[in-house]
């Protein structure tokens, strides 16, 4: 049960979804936050986005977060959750670009400080064509899910083990994105 | 110099004031999330608010949120800049409420990690009469300071050293808030 009485039931609405409602103020930012940096038209694909999301929640230990994004991105890549578990358990030799791999590298350094980032890892995203937005983007989607995690997991919140759930809500999302 | 290029002059705009600027449509979101955090009605004060941002800020090293935050918070506390230099250095013996001590303490775990948040952190926060509300902002105010100072750190942005500026930027956010 979560730390603070949040007013739905958790089953239902395990995850983030229950703070989400019990503060709509803050929730209404967040989602937007999220739907922008994860869903709309962008030159990384929304499944490289949520590979990154899923990597640094992975990075963070978050098993809501980690499930959810990961199923997501397994939906919406043509590699689906093979490519994605290899991405988390080893990066170095996943079968992703080397712009997608030169990006999650950057994205894993923002996961343990920002104060990481490293010229040579800016460096080599962009010997990779990286451009600016991408660069920018992969830092805030890294760092959002640094605050997506301490906030799932800082309130206690259910985190379900049934994959089922999971490829549920990617559905949802795939379909109606984080505001739907 | 930041790791991209943010079309605008940085010593004018430095810090997070770059990347809002760069892409407007996180800026957005990620404005709004500061405003309802730190500003908008709530049983904290402002100035309590602004000191979890800073006491966050100075675990994770982040020159100009620290700065900011810091100067925010003194603006807007009776004990002024010792007091928040105080929390800082030792929240244990720093003369802040049983409450806000409490809170503290949560923040400092949520910068942690979410999963370092124990159920004897929130039953002591209890025990001084916080609400199911006010341990949800803290969690997230602290949450969302682990994005902004990744986000402010990740891409290199420039931390001033005078701390004139830091206080002009006070007043302002006094005066006007994060969305003026």
């Amino acid at each position: 049960m979560a730390h603070i009485e949040l007013g739905v039931d958790e089953e239902e609405f395990p995850g983030i979804n229950g703070p989400l409602m019990f503060r709509p103020e803050t929730g209404k930012p967040l989602s937007e936050l999220a739907e922008v940096l994860l869903r709309a038209p962008h030159s990384l694909s929304a499944g490289e986005r949520e590979l990154i999301a899923a990597y640094v929640s992975g990075l963070n230990e978050c098993k809501f977060c980690t499930s959810s994004h990961s199923a997501f991105a397994a939906e919406q890549l043509d590699g689906g959750a093979d490519l994605v578990e290899h991405v988390k358990a080893n990066l170095d030799d996943a079968p992703v670009s080397d712009k997608m791999r030169a990006l999650l590298r950057i994205a894993g350094a923002v996961q343990d400080s920002g104060r990481k980032v490293t010229p040579e890892l800016i460096a080599a995203a962009r010997e990779h064509d990286a451009t600016d937005l991408e660069i920018h983007d992969t830092v805030l989607i890294a760092a959002a899910f640094c605050m997506y995690n301490r906030y799932v997991d800082g309130l206690g919140t259910l985190a379900p083990d049934d994959p089922a759930l999971y490829l549920g809500a990617a559905e949802r999302i795939v379909a109606r994105g984080y505001l739907g």
